[in-house]
This record gives C-alpha cells, structure tokens and sequence, in this order.
C-alpha cells in the first residue's frame, strides 16, 4: 500500500497550462530536489470539461499515475473558482455582481455567484465526476475544495438579485418572519429606514452612507452562502473519498473559520508573510492548529519572492528555511510550494517559483533540497509527536471582525491589527505564547483565557461557557469592548453589557473615546503603563469586585478604575475596561498565569519555541526567526536532531540567524 | 401663558426609536441636568406615517404635553430628509440620482430628488398635517425645516433627468431664450462646445474634464431648486405657524445663505468644530448673527466627542463650557445638543450625547448642569442686551465659492480656508473682529469693508452699492481676485473688471499667477509684507491714484503697484492687486479703520470679546478659546455677573483657559 | 511666391472664440511682438459646419486671406477632435466609452470612437473640404491632424460595443484564425481563461483582475485604431495638400510614434516642461529629430505658465528663452506658442498666453520680441546647417511602454522614469547625448548602441538587424530586461530569450527581483557600483564571452557575472543583467563609445551642446539649462553669433543662466 512521505512536502503544478510531454521532465525535477507531493486540479475546469458535459480528466490521471510510480503523493483541488467561457455564456448569471453594479467577466478567479442554481448544478457535476476519478488513488493523500473563498475579496460578496433576494429571505429565517423584531435589534427608526416586510431589502450601495446592522447582516450572509458553497462540496466529495477533505484559505479574516473548521477535515492555510512577519506566521498556526484535533496543512507557500505582474522584493538568504520549518515546528503535516514552475503568462506570471518558466531551477533549489534532507532526518520524530497545549488561550471572533468593518468604533481601531500586533505578540515575545481559538473551542484544557474585542459573546454561548469555565477555576480577563453589542451589532439599551457587569459586580459609569494621548494607568501594585486606542470604561466596583488598575491622568477618566478583578466561583474575572500597552499586558497576564502555574519561557524575544511530545519522546523545538542571534534556555537534557549537538539542562541554547533546532530529551 | 426659558437650552430627542414608556425618564433626566427644550420630529416620517395617509403624531404629542408640563419649550422638525420606505416603492424618481449615475436606496438621509412632483406632494401633506397638529402649542417656539440640505455633500446634486430638464428649462429663463447669448457668455466655441437650443444640456458627468461655467450654472440651478424646497416647506408652515421657521445648516458653504436668509424668519447653526478650532465657531457667529435681525439659533452642537460609527478623540474638560458659551455672547438665543440618548443602532451609534444609549449620564453632565445655573444667572442680561456692531464687515459670496469649486484659478487656493485663515483670523486676532456679510446685507452701519476673493459682483448689486456707499464716506478695500468674471463665471472680453479699473483709476497691466515663493510687498510707509498664493495683479496708478504698495522682488512684477489708494467721494477705494500675509493685511486694514475711527481691542488674541447693550445696561464679554492665559484691558469699571468679580477701567482682566467673563458696566 | 519667414514663430489662434472684427487687432499685435504664423482650425468643427453638410470656412479664409497680406505663415489644423452636438445626436456611438461603461457627453475634447462608421464618414468629409478650401493658399505651410490623439488619455481607449468586436476580428487576423495559438501565446489556460473563438472577447473591466496579455493585445489594438484614425484623413489631405502633414503630439509615451513618424511627413511636437525640466526636452528632442529625415516642428508651448481651471506657477524670468531656443538649436524650424490670447472661458480659461483676454500683452511680450530679433539674425545659419550624429543611440520603444503598463515586472520600475531619468540623463550629463531611436530606424549612422528595457524585440526586426550591425562593427549594449517577451508579451518557454542568451554565449542561471537594497558590482577594471531597481540576471559566461562586472555582496547573486561582453564579428555584445547607477553607466559607455571614437563634450552638466553644420559652414551651439553659470570648451576658433564675442579654440565659454551661445567656426 502507497505510504505518503512526511512531512509532505510538495509543489503546487499546472500540467494544464504546458506542453504534456513536460511532465516527465517536471516530476523527475521535483524529485531530484527533494519534494514528494504536488497540488493539482484548482484552476483546470476549462481542461476537465473543454465542452459541457465532457470530461477528460487525462493529464490530471497521467500526473496522479507517475507520482503514483515514483512515491509521490497528490492533493487534489476541485476548479470551482474558475468556470470555463462557455458555461458563463450557458448561465451568466453566474458571474459575480460587484458593489458598484458591474458583473465581472471572464478571465480571472473567484468572481462567482455562490447562488446562482445553474452554476451549483454544474459545480456538483464535475465534483462527483472528479470524486468518481480519483477516490480509488491511495496516493491521492487529500483534497481541496475550490481556492481562497472570500465574501470581502471583492468588497461585498456578490449583489446579484438572485443573492439580494435570498438575503431577505435569510433575514425572514433569522427573525422568524418579525419584521419589527429587525426593526428594533438594529435600531432602524434612525432616519425612518424601518421596514415593513422582508421583501423590502435592497443591495448595498457603493455610495449610500449605509446602516452598519444592515452592513453587519449582508456580510454575514454572505459568509453563511459561501461556506453552503463549501459545504455543498464536501458533502459530494465525502460520499466517495475517505482522506481528508478541506478548503485552502489565506491568512485574512474574510472567511469565517469558526464553521468553516466544523465542516471540514482538516486546516488548509496558505502563508505568504515576508521576513519581517514571522510572527504573524506564527499568530497563524497558532489559530488554526487549535481549530481541529489532527495537524494542519500548508496548502501554499512562497518559495522565494511573492509576485504577481510584478515580482515584489526578493527575500533574504536562508529565508526559505525558516518560512517552512515554523509552521511544521508548529503543527503542520504538511508544506507545498506556490508554484512549482513559474507561469509563463498571466496574472501571476512574476511570483517566485521553485524553476523558472524555461524549467531552471531557482537560486533556492539547494536550500529546498537541503530541508528535504532536515524533513528525512527529523520526520519520523515529527510526525510521533504532537504539540503540547500552552493553557492559556485567546479568543478570536470572525464576527467581531465582520462587525468592526462596517463600524470601527474607536479611531484608527483595526481589529486584526490590535488582536496581532497588540495582544498577541507581546505575550509571544514575554513567551507566553497563547493559542488563538474561535467560538466553539472547548476551554477545558485552557488555565487562563483573554477575551478581547470580542463585541457580541453569543456565538456558540461563548460567554455563558466562558463563564462557567471561569466558575470552576479559570481565569477569565475580558475586554476591552467586549460584550458591549447584540448579535446585530447595535448597543444594548438596558446595561451597556449583556452579562459583564452583573457578572464582575462592576458599573461602567461611561465609556469614552480615545484621545489624543493614552491614559495613564497606575495598578494597585504601583506598577504603571499606558493605554491603547480602544475605547475607555470609566469603572467603579461592587463589594465583591476589586480595582487591579486606575485612569491616572485622563482628565474626565481620573480616579476611576480602569481594571478589575473578581473572584467568581473558584476563579477570576478580569475586566479590562481598556487596553494596557504591550509590557503592562504581558505583566497582567504573566501574574495570573502565574497564579495557575503557567511560566514564560526563558528565549530572547526572536525566538519561538515549541513542545512536543508522543510516543514517549519529548522534543523542544526552537527557530530563530528575526535574523539575528537568539538564545532560549534548554529545559532539559538532550539532542539536537539536525545538527547532533548535545545540550545539558538549563544550557543556553544560542541560535544563529534563521537557525532551528530540534532537541530530544534524553532518556534517564 | 407658557415663557419659554432663555437662553433656550436644550438637547434633540429621537423618541421614535426608543420605547415609548421611556419619555417621563428621559424628559425627568433633561430637567435634572438642567436643560429646558427639545427638538423633535427632523427624521421620524416613518413613525408619524406608518402607511399612505394614515397619520398618527401621538409620540411627539407626548413629548410636547409632557414639555409643557414641565415648562419645557419644544422646537419641531419637519421629517422631510428622510421618507419612508414605502413612499420611495410609490415614487422611485424621489430618490436621488448621484453624479455616477447610480440612484441612491432606502436607508441613509437627504437622498432625496428636490424636482420629483410626486415627493413634493407627499412633503406638502405631512408638513401641514404637523403644522395643523402643533400650531396651537404654546410651547412649540420655533420650526426647523427638513435638515442640513446641501446640494454639494452627494457631489453635484441630483442628476436625474427629471433635473436635467428642468435644468434647460432654467437656463432658458435666465437667458430669454437666447441661446447664442449662452455661447458668448460661457465662452462656449473652445472644443466645439457650443449648443443650438435649450434642450441639449446633459447631465454632468464623473469622467469628462467639463466646461467651468456648465459646472457653475449646474451647482447654482441646485442650489435653486435645492432653496426651492425650503421656501415650499416655508410657505405652508406660515399658514399656521407664528412662531419662527428656519432651516438648519452645518457651518460650510454648501448651501446659499445670501437667499436663506431673505426666505426664513430665524437663523438655524449647527456646529461641530473641535477644541483648536473655535476660532472657526466665531468665524461662524460672525457670519450668522448679521445676516438677521433677530437673534439666531444654535440647533445643533455636540456635548462632548463626535463620531458616526466610529467615536473621534474625546475633547478635553471644560470644552463644552466655551463651546455652549461663544455663540451665546456673540448673539446666540438658543442652544441645542447633538444629541440627548445616544442611538443605540444606525449611522451615529457612536456620536457623543448626553446620556448613554442605556440611560446613564455622560461624563459632562456636572458641566450642563453648571451651564444651566450660569444661563438662570445672566439670561437676563444676555436677552435684554444685543450685541453691538463692531463697523467693520468683510464681504463673502456663496456664489464665489460655487465658481471656485471649479475653477480654483490659482494653485491650491481654497476660497473657504482663505477667506477664514488668511482674512478673518489675522483681524480677529489682531482685535478687529469683523462682520461677514452676504451680498444683500445694507452697508450702512459700516466705516470699513472689504471684499476679497468676489469673483462677481453682481449678486444683489452689491459691487454698485458699495460704490454709492464708498461714495458717501466708506473705505472699501477690494480685492485680490474681485470683480473679473461675468455671472456665468467667464472673464470679461474687453478690460479684466466690470468697474473696478475704472473706478479706482488704476490699470491692470497683467495678472499673473503666485510663483513658488511669495512677492515681497514694500509700502510706502516704509513697512513691508509679503504675498499669498492668489493671483497677482500687476497695477499702475493713473492720476487719481496713489501707490500704497510696490513689489519688490517678483521679478517680472518688479516696481509695479501691488495696493492702491484712489479717493472717491467721501471715501476711498483700497485695490488689492494680490493679498498681503495676515500681520500686513492686519495692519492695512487697522490704518483705515483709525481713520474711521475704529480702534482695535486690546488683547491677547486667544480672548474673544463682544460688547453687548440695551435696556439700558452695557456689557463687556470676554471668553479664552485656546485653553491657556488670556488677557483683555477692561474697557469700564464693572463687574462680572458670573463670578462677581469687579473690575476698575482699564485693568487687566485675566482669563484662565476657557474662562468666560460677563462685566457689566457700572453706573456712575 | 510666398516665402514662410524661418524659423517659423508663431502662435495658436482661435478666431472663433471671439468677436470676428477682432481679427485685424490680433494679427497687429501679433507681428508686432514678433510673430510670423498662426494655427489655426483645430476644435472649430461646429463653427465651420454648423449645420450637416453647411460649410462655412469664412472665418479662417479671412485669417488665411490676412496672414498672406502681411507675410504670415498659417498652420491649419482638423477639427475632429471635438464633434459639434448636432454630430453626436445623429451617431451618439461615435462618443467614447470608457473603461466605466459610461459614454462621454457632449462639451470636451478627444472623447471619440475611432471605430464609428458615421463618424469617420463626416471626418472624412470635412477634412476633404478643408483640403479644397486651402490647398493652394501658398501661405498655408502645414496641416495638422486632429490634436493630440492618445489612446492613453482616457485610460483604455473606447470600450463601446463597436470596438469590442473589432477587437476580436483584429485578432482574427493576427493569429490567422487560430485560437489555440492565442491561448498557448498569452498562456491562457492560467484560470481558465482560454477562450474557444474570436467572437468571445469581451471589454476590459474597471475591477477585473485581468490577464495582462489580454491588456496589452486591447492596448495595442487602440493603437492600431487610433493610427489608422491619423492615416484615414492623412490620406485625404495628400489628394490635395502639398505641404507637410503632420499629427502633434505630447512629449509622453501614450501614441505609438513609430508607426506615427512612418505615415506622416513631419514630427509635430508639443512641449510643457516646467524650469526644472530642460532636460526633458532635450530629450523629446532627441527622440523626435532623429525620426525623420526632415526638422521637426514644436508646434504647441507655453510662453510663460501652464493652466488648465487653476493657473499653475509662474515660470521664472527669461525660462521663455532657453524653452524656445533648446528645441530650435536641436532641431526645430518651428515654434508656436500655445496660446495667442488667453480664452475668457472654458477648460483652460486659466493658461498662459501671449496676450490676456482683455487683449493686453503679458508680462513676457517683450522676451518673444527679443527672440523673433535674434530669429532674424541667426535664421539663415541656422536653416542652412543641420545637426550633426552623436553616432551614440538608445532604443526606445512604445510597445515596451505598452507591455510595462500591465506589468512592471520590477517594484516601482517605471520604463519611461527609468529610461529618461536612468539612461538618457546621466548620458546627457556626461557629455555623450545619444539620439533616442526608435525600432524602425537604420542603425548605419551609429557606432554604439543601447538597448535597456525593449521586453520583446522583433518589431521592425530591430533584433535581428541590430545583432547585424553588431556583426559589421557596432557596440550593442543590451539589457536589462531585453528579449524576454514574446509578442505578447508573455515569457519564452524554452530559453529565457529569443536570441540574446545564444548570441553573448552567456547563461542565465536565474533572474531575481529587485531586493530592499541595491546589488553592489565589481569591475574588471576595479571599479565599482551599484544596481537599480530592474530584474537582476545572475548570468556564467561560456568560452566566448567575458565578464565584465560581477555581483558583490548581492547574497543569491554573489559571484555571478552581472555584465558581460562578448566579441560578436567585427563588433561586441555588452549584456547588462541588471542596471549600473548613472555614474557606472555612463563610465561603461564612454569606455565602448572611446573604443569607436566618440569623445564626451566637455562642458558641465548643465550645459547642452549640438554640432551643426551644411552649406560650408559649423556651428557650436550651447545652452544653460539650469539656470546657474555653465562652462563649455570652445572647440574651435569662431564668433558668436547673438552676442558678436569672439572665442578662441579650447577657451572656455561661460554661460549665464539661462544663456544661449551659437558660436560659428571661423574660416581658415
């Protein structure tokens, strides 16, 4: 039986677009540098189906038969993003309408209806015909449906009438036929834009200065017909494949993730970050390997520069090595290069690629073939092991991030900015790196749990559950701006919150904005600090809640308490009522995880460090990723698997720019 | 009989989109913080007619049973910027048509067609349905009519063909049907451009570089149809209505006040400016309070930050004293904040209030409540007093700054911001704040005016009476960039002005643009300055003329007269040729205005300060606008109504940052 | 017979802008400021016909009729450019449709289909009118066609219904009916976007991703059509005219000026450079004298500050003088001011001109006497010499600005910054200023030749013929970024070049994109430098080239040769894998120019110097560019001419600012 190597390690190859006689010379290449998978199929439909209803799925079999042949393994891909020229001129209505009125036309991708029936029809079709072709090749190791689905690439998903039209039906479901209901959750009797039934709902206005409930509601709909769109998909495929079957997507929030994890088999990411943004390669595998209980998949990534009709700047020496190893240290199973050979036309025809368009390798062939060498050594270990749980945890909310698109609420507010760049990456760079998790996350593994930005806390009652965690023991600090907006993205009109002040036995007095300065805090520890730019709670305490921090000079904020704590069963509710700069956060969080046993690591701050373990081997994993020396403490006695150097317990481990290590811990 | 509070101070209330059961809260909450009116109705078409011709007023019947009850006066807004879904299903053509073509859909405000006949019929039966219901309340005191119309904020206006048609037919008026006399005016033969009758206009469009003067008769056929629509609204009410009507505009240029004023009882100003800007609120009162004789009304300012979905900075502490303040001393009757509650959903959910959306009062309560003690102190004064003119008036023209909107004429020149940071400020600041008046305003209060940046001077005649009124002993102190285009905005053909050169005895040699540096200007009393970026005129004096400034190193302006001084009559034509940097203008204009006998207040220029008198008191105000020391030389023995402080003539009165002082004067 | 005064001085005229009596008036002044032509005719369509098929030349025969009276020379131009509104109403397609979808409307200029049928038949019949109306005025010394023809100008040409289907049927033609070669050319199986027949191309779309052969064939065929448009009336006129027809253009890369200059009999050049851009025009002039073998003519520029609605900057004194001299020295017998008297209304009410609307003469009326006095004294030398070769040439080509603008391959490259301010101006300041050839041009005349940039080089053959030339003695220097495109503009499969790679005897191992810094280069020679922001080829050479400079710190690229040279028959191949720094450059240019006898002028680098000689006599001519003192070493002993001063051989010759010297050799 076909046994795929691991950590697969592939390329991602468009037979389609070349000569048939290359794939010999394309294959024998990629083995000779090292890789062992290719992605193919995504884009293809117009070579699987030249003319409604003929199939011919040749090259695609005469790839998957001479990898079969050689031990390769295949990622199929279902070419849905890009429909041919004549089933456009069959249904086209299945073109995408864009916010400004125009329908797209043919040649480029992902500019599709998702509810256009005749496209849905065709879209099943060759799915199945494609699931029937494949389902019995064991080196067909995965699938892919469709490529980088995203109702924001273009602005506002579809506007067609057919989606306009389904839009008030969906919001006929979702108030169960009230239309005052509507009415009232979105606040609509501002400038008279009530309405009297669900037929009445029009397509979004390029130009109108729109209501943001409206704005909120025809995103989520959008997000809810485009993962039906995937679903649809997987359930076609599922009736005939037994691998894992997925959906690729980018490292963006324009897709919600919270279904999208809950109705596939496996994480399919594709990263792109540059050598300044590691981090942010690491803030994404630490949000998707969380999602799912089996490791995650690399559906893409760069082997050396990105590029489209221009080649953006080259990346630096070694660069390679470190964008591939970071994610496998970190849960993936799996790494495939975009692309394999550079396109010789089209939109992408100046993106980095592993040979050139006339078939030579790049400048990075050797590093590729050196980390095939790494992937040989180490993955035996590698795939053994699985990451350990860091207990502390930070929540996400593809919602949240649709609600503050359409109303930032406080000035220059980014939520994805600030969830990155500040709340995620000080704790990594104080190690104490959390898992990012989304709704439907189990907490019990979790001692400690930050919930910021979070606005509406009902999705999957992640409130109510986070509370009851906190009741048996967790630490739960929440805010700023979190549960301060109905599942409409409107206020609440009784309590500025919906279960937090109750809760936390605290009184938001008023919020205000952000000024043109940070408040100052002073903490009841003497400690100080700084505040961001969210919006600022003015708190005052009950008799069981305790002031942690005070608004020390904010003019109209001074004297009341900027942050609480609570005890609340057998744990802790914190009530950020704004966001501390980085090393006052850091400091915050260190001290209640410390209280729950959970210590930083000892690294310099360019260095991200992992666990594993299984299989009764420990290893400690550590990647320098800011091109400069990096030092960590080696918690025990062991190994270093790539290089065969030995470490004692506690020894500095001193990583050269881009370096990695793996140490085994020695057996007493 | 009900007397309404004054100052009127009070706050706009949106009852229509909260529980009906919350007005007693709300109304008990207003009198508490110490406000005593509100204004109702402005967007609430939907509410107060739910379905064609079912009206049902009984919300805001409430609200004014309820103020009059308390002694709370009441200012009600017609619902006209906002029409109910189902009144745009029965007139589509209401709906505005933007410049990019695409009609604007349900759900924002002021998107309306102010041609479409159907609408119009509609808008007559609801405003005298509200008129019929309210005529009779005793504490309804004032009108507001629709809200902040503006043909510029949607860009160009309304171009559906409804409007272009009606546009030909106007043009047709204005020019007797001759359409050859259009061609000449315009200058209409550059590029074929030319049109053979009335019916050929189109609308404008978003792509094609268009002829200046099609632009300039498009924004001012807006702006009469735009004006239209008020005087409508207008006419009706009066029919029942004694107490004043208005209309309320934000503080910019986009609509014409010249006809406003003429057509409405009651100046209606709505301002938002921030904490460094309350010069501009001054620039702004200055405007407003000459245009009428009666006192105008402030229907619009915020209480704390501003925002829509996104709150901007918050202000700083005691912002709201002088921002409530200033308008007063300097002849407002009545203040009214945006907004009571905030909204808890739509379009402004995070505009500041007074209260939060959930009911609690906002950080500046304290403050209101101080306002509303200090107003119970000095109302009387304050209404039996007015302020006293200060006999200099800088002219302004709403028509200048449509043409300039399309032709800027020199680099980066922007009419408002010149006519405000180059003209204003420097006299203010300088302690000769002037008037600003509107082509009709009389001139004979005045000693001094001038007028800079007119491109025509022909609205209401104003160029020929302030001739007459030079004549009889003014000094009018003209230019740069006055009296050279016609009234469609063209040049003239046969000498650069209509009467200027003329009249003052001069010639315009050439005119050129302003160059990378400023012209050095050498006056003749030795004193020197430099120029601003507006055209250049380079002049030379005939008999009756003098030089009163030279350029100095313009290179090809080199020698020629930049200012000019021509006696006519009993008084004197100043020519500016270009425009002298602020501390030169200030000083020009000090020099006549001595002559005249119109001395500067002495001090600081962060102090405001405003002469009121009447019922045989006198007054002497003083207010600090720029959050720091200010200092003003008390012009009488007196004492400060708001502190009881008492002052000897000519001492120091020092203000603290934004202080406010009331000095009424003692008698001997 | 009529003898046109040389060289010709004039300025453009729009009599029909204006009062008809005013004719005499101008055509006074005109002559005596110094003018001795007018153009006239190009916009007047709806004065000339203002009614179909009622011609009315009346006006301009009156111009023509008075000119020749008074020894003046009349350019008459077409005025297709701007349709009368009659026209548009009987063919509304003939209006442009641009990228948007929205049609153009009546009211500016250059807003036509060139595909229109309707409206090439009305073109087609004034134009002959025009012809037989003027053909035999023997004071009518040229014809211009329409003005300004740029398929740029309004993004993507005309996208109606009508030039969509050409689009398809001119790629018919060029691919002989054989889709597939299409698809494997642009390689569009990328996404699917292979197309099944002609008849499915669409119009490019305002928010397509689109692919950028696509964009590039679109780009191309507006070329063709907008030529063709010039051809059409170009063959009309030459039934009739005998005098030179031209087309004027800009100095920008918008019209394909190779094929212009091959269909026309005269370069008709318009130039608008600002004080600090001189050397832009020396290089326009570079560009267009070379094109044909007869002096081109400026046809349009500025006597003192461009406009449009706004007046830009004012010029400095005396920039009228160098801006009329440069391109005379270089190679003009014709200059017209743009324009005569300042429109009063319009578009470009705001523009500089020689007279003001009101009919007075502007402030530079006595510079333009000076010069039509310096005219006199030096326009027989100067007509009875021509300018000498540099024997130095680039290539440059539209059809690579074409391909750029859909991709750019490099960050920020920019192939006409690139091009002017990396290639051409270090050039010019070292003293080598090389004619800017185009493809067709014959190669003879020159002993070195650079080639930066050209992507594909087969139009014209100019590959081929230039390795020919190489062959027969010449220095090529080519690259970067040359002879990697296919005709549409899509990479070669087989070999990174068509012919470049075999030629040198080099490999391309692999090309990188521009990094955050630049690549240092190592000499042969010990020198140094660095690179620009061009692709960088990492090239080994084979047994018959040599390395010429290497990569230096360039990390993938270190080591690798970045310049090579190449003995090739009795000439050489200097292949640059990426681009030197100016100094470098110019430094490896000068070594092969040395080689072939071609010595750098010495002069600073402000200074522009031409060789003229013809009829027994030599002229040095110098320019100041800058407007600071410049230093020029006479080469030879002579006199003069303006200024009547003697220099010696080898004298320096300093220069004021903005200084003209036209030194002529003396006789032995």
């Amino acid at each position: 039986m076909f046994q795929p190597k691991k950590p697969i390690f592939g390329a991602n190859y468009y037979p389609e677009a070349w000569e048939r006689s290359q794939i010999d010379e394309d294959l024998d290449l990629m083995q000779k540098i090292g890789l062992n998978c290719v992605r193919i199929g995504e884009f293809a439909w117009s070579t699987m189906e030249k003319e409604d209803g003929k199939f011919d799925f040749s090259i695609f079999r005469e790839v998957v038969d001479k990898c079969k042949a050689r031990g390769m393994s295949v990622i199929v891909g279902t070419p849905t993003a890009c429909p041919p020229r004549w089933l456009e001129r069959k249904y086209p209505e299945l073109l995408l309408e864009s916010v400004t009125g125009r329908v797209i036309t043919h040649g480029t991708r992902r500019c599709v209806c998702p509810n256009s029936k005749g496209f849905l029809w065709h879209c099943d079709r060759i799915v199945e015909e494609m699931a029937k072709e494949f389902c019995d090749d064991e080196n067909v190791i995965g699938w892919q449906i469709d490529n980088e689905i995203s109702p924001i690439q273009t602005g506002r998903g579809c506007c067609c009438p057919n989606c306009v039209k389904g839009f008030g039906e969906w919001l006929e479901e979702e108030f169960q036929g009230d239309i005052e209901k509507l009415n009232r959750e979105w606040g609509a009797y501002i400038f008279s834009q009530d309405y009297r039934n669900f037929t009445e709902f029009e397509r979004p206005h390029p130009e109108k200065w729109t209501h943001p409930s409206y704005n909120y509601a025809w995103a989520t709909y959008q997000q809810k017909t485009h993962l039906d769109f995937i679903k649809r998909q997987y359930d076609i495929l599922k009736k005939y494949v037994k691998v894992p079957v997925g959906h690729d997507t980018m490292s963006d929030f324009s897709l919600d993730r919270n279904r999208l994890a809950k109705e596939t088999d496996v994480i399919q990411f594709n990263h792109y970050w540059y050598d300044n943004e590691f981090w942010q390669t690491a803030f994404w595998c630490d949000l998707y390997r969380p999602m799912k209980d089996r490791p995650f998949w690399v559906t893409e990534t760069s082997p050396c520069w990105n590029g489209d009709m221009v080649a953006w700047h080259a990346r630096p020496k070694n660069f390679n090595r470190i964008n591939v190893w970071l994610p496998v240290l970190m849960g993936a199973e799996c790494t495939n290069y975009w692309l394999w050979r550079s396109h010789y036309g089209g939109q992408e025809l100046m993106h980095g690629a592993c040979v050139s368009s006339a078939g030579r390798p790049m400048h990075v062939a050797a590093e590729i073939k050196e980390l095939s060498e790494q992937f040989e050594k180490t993955g035996e270990f590698l795939q053994g092991t699985s990451v350990e749980n860091s207990k502390l945890a930070v929540h996400t909310s593809f919602k949240a991030f649709d609600m503050y698109r359409f109303q930032k609420l406080a000035v220059d507010f980014d939520y994805y900015k600030s969830l990155t760049e500040d709340i995620y990456k000080p704790l990594m760079e104080a190690g104490l790196r959390p898992d990012v998790i989304v709704p439907h996350k189990e907490l019990g593994q979790y001692k400690v749990l930050l919930t910021p930005f979070v606005l509406n806390i009902d999705e999957d009652e992640m409130g109510k559950r986070a509370l009851e965690w906190t009741k048996n023991g967790g630490v739960w600090i929440v805010g700023p701006m979190t549960d301060i907006r109905n599942g409409w993205a409107a206020k609440y009109t009784k309590e500025p919150t919906s279960l937090l002040e109750k809760a936390a036995d605290i009184k938001i007095e008023y919020t205000l904005p952000y000024s043109q300065q940070p408040a100052k805090l002073a903490f009841s520890d003497g400690g100080t600090g700084e505040s961001k730019n969210t919006l600022h709670d003015a708190l005052t305490v009950g008799e069981k809640a305790e002031c942690f921090a005070t608004y020390a000079n904010g003019e109209y904020l001074d004297g009341k308490a900027a942050i609480t704590v609570t005890p609340y069963g057998k744990g802790k509710l914190v009530t950020l009522g704004c966001l501390p700069d980085g090393a006052a956060l850091a400091k915050l969080v260190a001290y209640f995880a410390k209280e729950r046993g959970i210590l930083p690591v000892k690294a310099t701050e360019n260095v991200v460090t992992v666990n594993r373990s299984g299989n009764g081997e420990t290893l400690f994993c550590a990647a320098e990723i800011a091109q400069k020396e990096g030092k960590v403490v080696c918690p025990f006695e062991g190994e270093d698997i790539l290089s065969g150097k030995r470490y004692r317990k506690a020894e500095n481990v001193v990583l050269a720019p881009y370096e990695v290590r793996i140490i085994k811990k020695s057996k007493a």
